[in-house]
């Protein structure tokens, strides 16, 4: 999917939602587990409640990985059901690979070869192995890289804050200032915490124009208008995800309505602050 | 395996070789293709011929994923296989994972768990996102996790070597010293690039007694005898990897027999290192 089409997509629905598919059978509502495919029948049923509301999925893929091949193959199914939809939404691999490069061209095909198993439109990666782990990813046509930069997670302050002594910034930003130089901002995504709301501004110094990839709103505490605040721009700019706050909304029979309302919330707030910024 | 094993099996074969099995249909002998379980077949002639001079060996996921649900079909058969030998040997999943506590988790199932389809003793992964991404991969007993410090790639160059302001360390020095307070020498080894020989001096410094896996010898172009001479210590403290040197020697009938003769070589080049070091 290109930045044009993702815009589009976003301007239609009124939201930036991303639905983060993290699913973990122990989370399912009972009468799901007896079917062989029920991870699949799971995904299925939130998709069809939330596409209304979100513009992107993400699949978490160490939750498919945990349950082996057989968690690949619910996977396949759950990706041959989103390409199949004809309401057309942005794939996200969860998947946090590199290497070095020509291993880094395998995870590529891996996930976004639109002739594999997969063909995801996005995979997020970490940058620790620079240039070569991460340029291997930008080769396919309307296909994105989406760089870790700035983590949810309280590990994020061991090493992605360190000052660097001879540019003075702090690693998150060499991170987003080195890699302009590896994709553009058609091919390239950033990860920013929600946790780190209040970074947004310098992120947004360094990459003004880029699509951010905004995990930890809801479950891990990150607040949506704060991340309005500093991550919208012109094009929207960014896409929140929620997974945890949506997908385990109930673990009942009503789980698919009460996912549906709880995406239909943030997907209200999502209207309004695009409205706020006359997007 | 425990340390203490591990240390066993490297005296028992005066080796501490780890045969690296990126296996790549491109690069495989024509007369293996017909088969269905060609990757499987060729992973099994390479690791018949090498056990008598290789202590572990480490799959490269990226060259099963990219083959797709087929591909991880092929790494169960291997993994399998291997678990099935006399000759026990060490597992490395070469993955480069790392994600926050709950999705690390998932991870550290789908790799180590020895309930699950693979139950490799390691697994590779990446530090950017800190403490609560690495420490889910020690809580199996007798398994380890790889920490990335100083990869043997050009983008190494990108971050690693960044000094923090703060405490005058570099990047790669400062996930040493940090991640020492994650793990011990029985649960945490370290991957440092043959590339990087010169800079092992400041890596035992941190870590002297903890292993450090050691890829880039051979194909790469990094040098055994450089990495002795800095790496090895009274446990030995190395797994020296060699992937493409040993697994592509030929690409003819002979394959398996001419990645036993590269095997060989390098087993005796360890052999004469060990000695030299009175292990």
């Amino acid at each position: 999917m290109t930045r044009q089409e993702l815009i589009a997509s976003i301007r239609e629905k009124h939201s930036f939602l991303c639905v983060g598919l993290d699913t973990d059978p122990k989370k399912m509502p009972q009468h799901l587990l007896d079917s062989e495919d029920a991870i699949f029948a799971f995904n299925k049923a939130i998709i069809d409640a939330t596409l209304p509301y979100a513009v992107a999925y993400k699949p978490n893929i160490a939750f498919y990985e945990s349950a082996g091949i057989k968690g690949l193959v619910q996977l396949k199914k759950t990706m041959d059901y989103l390409h199949s939809l004809d309401d057309k939404v942005f794939t996200i691999a969860d998947a946090k690979r590199g290497d070095i490069g020509n291993t880094s061209q395998q995870y590529a095909k891996a996930f976004l070869d639109p002739q594999g198993d997969f063909g995801f439109d996005a995979i997020t990666v970490a940058p620790y192995m620079g240039e070569d782990s991460v340029t291997p990813f930008t080769v396919y046509d309307g296909k994105w890289v989406i760089l870790l930069a700035l983590t949810s997670n309280k590990g994020a302050f061991d090493f992605q804050l360190i000052e660097d002594k001879a540019s003075g910034k702090r690693l998150f930003e060499k991170v987003l200032d080195t890699s302009r130089k590896w994709g553009n901002d058609g091919n390239m995504m950033y990860v920013v915490g929600a946790t780190k709301a209040d970074m947004l501004e310098s992120v947004r110094a360094i990459v003004p124009d880029a699509f951010l990839l905004v995990p930890g709103v809801g479950a891990q505490g990150g607040s949506l208008t704060e991340v309005c605040r500093y991550g919208l721009n012109r094009d929207c700019g960014l896409l929140v995800n929620s997974s945890r706050g949506i997908i385990y909304a109930s673990n009942g029979a009503d789980f698919a309505s009460r996912a549906a309302e709880e995406a239909h919330k943030l997907q209200l707030q999502m209207a309004e602050e695009l409205t706020k910024v006359g997007f």
